[in-house]
C-alpha cells in the first residue's frame, strides 16, 4: 500500500492526538477554541466526495465519534464541523466546540484571533482527549 | 408521524429547491456564491450526533449528492461544507460552491457580504438545480 503523505499544515508530531481507522486527529494550534482537525489518510483527496462511499460513511462515524468527545469533554454550547481546504487543498475536517463566552460567538471562528498553545497546555488537553477516547 | 417543524430561515416556500430522503434543499439567499442548505426533517435535532447512526449516513449521502450536482453545475475550485447552528439552532448544512474569483475567496463566507437575488436570478438556480438533480 501506498505511503499516505500528510500535508505539511498538519504534520507536527506534537500536535497529533491519534489515528482512528480512517483519520488523523490532531489538535489545532489555537487555544482560544477547543478544536480538532480529522485527516482522512487518503492521497490526493480534496473533496469529501473524492473519498468513496464506504470512506464517506466512515468518515461519518468518526466525525460523529470525535463530535461525541469533544461534547463529552468541553460540554459546549454548540459544535461547529467545517470542511473548507480553499488554502490547505488536503481534505480536512474542523470540529470545534463553541460556547456562548468564547471570542467569536455566534459569529465563524475562521479568519478570526489565533493565539498558540504554551507547550503544557498542548499536552495537557491532547493528554485529556486521548484519556477520554480509551 | 409528528409533522416536520422548518424554522422560519429556512421555510421561505420560493427558495425551496426539493426534497431528499432524509432532507429539504433550499437555496441560500445570497447571489455572491451558489450555496444551497440541506435541512435534515428531524425534530428537535441540533447537532449531527443526535441523528442516528443510519440518518448520519443518509445525510453523509445526500451530502455528496448535492456536492456532486453542485460540482456539476457550478465547476467550483472548492466546496465548502459546514454545519454551524450558532444562530439558527435547527440543524443545517452549508454547501457552497467557492472560486478564485469570488468575492471572499480564499477565506471563509460566514459573516460576509450578502447580496439577495433578483427574483429571476433565484428561480433560474432553483430551476437550474432541479434539472441537474433529475
Amino acid at each position: 500500500m501506498e505511503d499516505f503523505y500528510l500535508d505539511a499544515a498538519f504534520s507536527k508530531e506534537e500536535f497529533k492526538i491519534m489515528d482512528l481507522k480512517l483519520c488523523t486527529l490532531i489538535l489545532n494550534d489555537n487555544k482560544l477554541f477547543p478544536w480538532v482537525i480529522l485527516v482522512p489518510r487518503r492521497n490526493g483527496v480534496k473533496e469529501i466526495i473524492d473519498l468513496n462511499r464506504d470512506d464517506q460513511h466512515l468518515l461519518m462515524d468518526e466525525i460523529a465519534l470525535i463530535s461525541n468527545l469533544m461534547k463529552k469533554i468541553f460540554q459546549p454550547k454548540k459544535l461547529n464541523i467545517a470542511a473548507f481546504g480553499n488554502i490547505v487543498p488536503q481534505l480536512h475536517i474542523h470540529i470545534i466546540a463553541r460556547f456562548e463566552e468564547d471570542k467569536a460567538w455566534p459569529n465563524s471562528v475562521f479568519g478570526g484571533e489565533v493565539k498558540p498553545y504554551e507547550m503544557f497546555e498542548r499536552d495537557l488537553i491532547i493528554r485529556k482527549i486521548k484519556n477520554e477516547a480509551q
